[in-house]
């Protein structure tokens, strides 16, 4: 499957990483066209791995990852255009606002969240929150962790869901809960305000949630 | 130790029995002093349990629970008054706001927290946030769960939050995690936008989280 990963940061890079590990042929998407960051990675990815700005990333792909920091996450969407219509958009985005330092606040939270605004921003898009609510590096190596977790989908579309579910799982993740709707990215970003204090106690991000059920 | 649950609902009445249970004299609190619900609970728990208003309960306690639905708590501070003073305060709510329906919002968060509103509200009681993250069923007989799970205090003093910890270390607990100050509220508040859709997909309360570290 051909998938774009829009945004060249770490998360952009570990889950780009990831899908080429796999076999799929994968686009970084940046805002320019001669992206260094996204150029080198793409070099170092081998034939499945190539560059190009987020409208040519999005259009040749049939999936396509949001992997750029919150604050930018409007514009990115809005920079691939049309071309996301109809694809699956797996949001990982969330609205932090470190202006206050750290701990982050969230910019946007309770009766509104990023995903929705998204999703509002790229009506014709199937957008699915999912993979917010851990570090880059355990959504793609979950065996760093000695136990199973838990991750989520949430998303308006149900065979986008499924086609979210069915790469997340390829990850090596247990199935995601499914949250519902894209309006449940309001309890999944919200997450972030306890994520990033465990971080700050744990020192690190090597931690992820598992819900025990009874 | 003699202890004073504020609060007749399903949340001070499972603290208050637990704490009978495990042999502390314990008093119910609530508004008014011929409340049935607290008598009648205090008349089931034998002889060491007793009714009385909040006044009246958290001056004869050396640790007070606060265990009323959130949009209460400041005016159930308000009411035990300087019989907080000096007292360790646990502080189980949560500001939850109904008024739009299910999944709840919360009706202060992200800059600000009902444990910070507690703790300036009664600025000579020790409070700790403690409890605020799992159902009451949970929290007086985690044995329910088929593993550990984890629950956290935050507060501005160490040694009463020590007690909070072996108070719930007694009640079957691991030992909580220490999540800093009182404005850590905000992260533990926060999980109840994410808590309540949890309910509302799994159907039930009786889940808890895990954190899973490397």
């Amino acid at each position: 499957m051909n998938v774009a990963v829009l945004g060249t940061g770490m998360v952009g890079q570990a889950i780009a990483s990831k899908l080429v590990s796999l076999g799929h042929p994968t686009t970084m998407g940046s805002r320019t066209p001669d992206h260094e960051g996204a150029h080198a990675w793409a070099d170092a990815a081998g034939p499945l791995g190539s560059a190009g700005t987020f409208a040519e990333a999005a259009s040749g792909a049939q999936l396509v990852f949001l992997a750029v920091a919150g604050q930018h996450a409007l514009a990115v969407v809005e920079a691939a255009g049309a071309a996301l219509e109809g694809k699956v958009l797996i949001d990982l985005t969330n609205p932090l606002d470190f202006s206050k330092g750290f701990p982050p606040r969230l910019s946007v939270l309770n009766d509104d969240s990023l995903g929705e605004q998204i999703q509002r921003a790229a009506p014709a898009a199937k957008v699915v929150k999912a993979f917010n609510t851990l570090a880059n590096t355990l959504m793609v190596d979950p065996g760093a962790l000695p136990e199973p977790t838990d991750t989520f989908v949430a998303g308006n579309d149900g065979e986008a869901k499924a086609k979210a579910v069915a790469l997340i799982e390829s990850f090596g993740h247990a199935t995601p809960i499914d949250m519902g709707g894209i309006e449940a990215s309001r309890g999944l970003e919200a997450w972030l305000l306890l994520w990033t204090r465990l971080y700050g106690v744990f020192g690190n991000a090597d931690f992820n949630i598992k819900l025990v059920r009874a």
